[in-house]
């Protein structure tokens, strides 16, 4: 164990897309548990396009992170000393960690995993809020049903590729939208996808019209801008669309970009819907206990892409912006 | 009986606000009826923001005016002339009489109305299309229910004010949107709206938050723009923004301005939802019944405005953009 404990701390408030100088990385003494308490070390931290939002000092669904604080982050850690009986050496769990090596806590929000069941990363992944947002965005918000014309957008990251393979199990025809052609060629040849549409070389309207010959029933947009309002005008009647994230926007300096094909919601009768995963929390065991069964028959086909140390944070997290990553970011701080 | 019949047709594609040389009115002789037809004259013209949309070159949920084409209207008509068993000279019928003064028709898309239950105008109006857009669109789509706030764009127009009426009539607290001191007193002491913020003098963003503390549960959009964007970050959680119109932008040179704050409906959990009246056809008979009973009980008090004189058509229609209109706008051609 290290003497000191490795903090990556907010430092200012990044205008667009984060610099090496909006954080700070300190060392500081390892925590103390107190009475009730037990100290974790962080094995690995989940990376997601949320963070960016948490940054900002805007109301949200979630507090802004303050400036010094240690960045906000859920994590696996594994349980180094406990005072609390609920916890004991050697448990991993799964809670907000915070971008650091070392944290103590009263295991309020901690929830016990098993690595024996499965890998550790799988419930920062399929397992986790990434599995989560894909299972209740496409099927309760969405109400994706069986032979519809599922479209996804960020179709190779962590959500997106996890919804494209649960329209498939329920029997919906999917279409990815995602950036490059190895990702393209990733999501058909291993995740199963109908078709994939690579906007970064395609023209992403006619591709559409193409691929989804009867339109959209269901869009689960993870990027916003000019890939929303391209989706809107092919929209099916009495579509769905669900809005997880506009990871395209997230670094605006400029105003964010609204859908200006926005009055498409009228032709098709479709609505447009925002969610937050945290509001099915009472539903997760449930969900969980179904994906891992899809997972166990081989249906459902889990990426990561892990990068290591926690120093790296601050260049690794913009991999999600820049497309760098296929399937789930993770960051791991320890073995 | 007129020996000629003036129409007003389509000369050229708007490009933004109609200009007069955009219309042409001709004198065409009075068309006979064929077997199983009718000759009508036209008593009452409804204009509505939609008429705009048809007047593009563009896919909607109804094909666009032709050139040289009759605008398309719905309207009153008086049965004068007879070869359909179905329809006696005297009859009144509710169809899309288009704007001219006479017309022949099989009466496929005729439906019969009776003076003596209520005035004709209010077959345009409350009884019509703009009321049946009102009930369903507050009622189904965004699905308004008792102790909830309902803000209305669009407040002192045809179907602004009776959604503001049916909501109050639900129990819901009402806030209306209109342009004017004038409108925004008549709809309190006329319409029994809880509150009218008047946009062209008030601050939207504090007026809402002043008159929606715990925020807005549903929005009726009747304007898009602008006011959609600014009531979109005070929605309440799983709130409810249907989409009937956007009359703020139907005469843009520019791209359609889409709502910036869309992200917003993450933020609250909520749905904006486009919806057509037409979808509802088969419902329209037994809201009608209970929209006729509200009247009948004095709690729906349905506000028209009368223009007079088919040539006048181009001008009247722009009180619908100008604002210069309370209540259903309705152009008299025959007493």
């Amino acid at each position: 164990m290290s003497e000191t404990n490795t903090q990556v701390r907010l430092a200012a408030r990044p205008v667009g897309r984060p610099k090496p100088e909006d954080w700070s990385i300190e060392q500081v003494a390892v925590p103390q548990p107190g009475a009730n308490e037990f100290l974790a070390k962080v094995i690995y931290i989940s990376l997601d396009p949320a963070m960016r939002g948490w940054m900002n000092d805007v109301k949200s669904y979630i507090e802004p992170v303050g400036i010094n604080e240690v960045m906000r982050a859920g994590g696996i850690a594994e349980i180094i000393e406990s005072n609390n009986p609920e916890f004991a050496v050697g448990d991993h769990v799964y809670c907000m960690t915070g971008v650091q090596q070392y944290f103590v806590s009263d295991g309020a929000d901690a929830q016990k995993v098993d690595p024996n069941i499965a890998p550790l990363v799988k419930y920062l992944g399929v397992l986790g809020m990434t599995g989560m947002t894909a299972y209740f965005g496409l099927l309760d918000v969405a109400e994706a049903k069986e032979g519809e014309t599922v479209v996804v957008s960020g179709a190779a990251g962590a959500v997106g590729s996890i919804v494209g393979q649960i329209a498939k199990i329920k029997g919906c025809r999917v279409v990815g939208i995602a950036g490059g052609e190895k990702k393209c060629q990733l999501l058909i040849d291993e995740l199963d996808f109908d078709a994939a549409i690579d906007y970064k070389s395609e023209d992403l309207r006619k591709a559409l019209r193409q691929h989804c010959p009867k339109g959209i029933d269901v869009f689960f947009d993870n990027v916003g801008g000019e890939t929303l309002n391209t989706v809107l005008p092919q929209m099916r009647r009495h579509g769905r669309i669900a809005i997880c994230g506009a990871i395209s926007q997230y670094n605006n300096t400029e105003a964010v970009q609204g859908p200006s094909n926005y009055m498409s919601l009228l032709v098709s009768r479709s609505r447009m819907e925002g969610f937050v995963v945290f509001d099915y929390a009472q539903q997760f065991g449930a969900a969980m206990q179904e994906m891992a069964g899809w997972m166990a028959a081989g249906q459902l086909n889990s990426k990561e892409h892990i990068e290591k140390g926690i120093e790296n944070f601050p260049d690794v997290l913009l991999k999600l912006f820049d497309g760098g990553n296929f399937g789930k970011l993770i960051l791991q701080v320890d073995e």
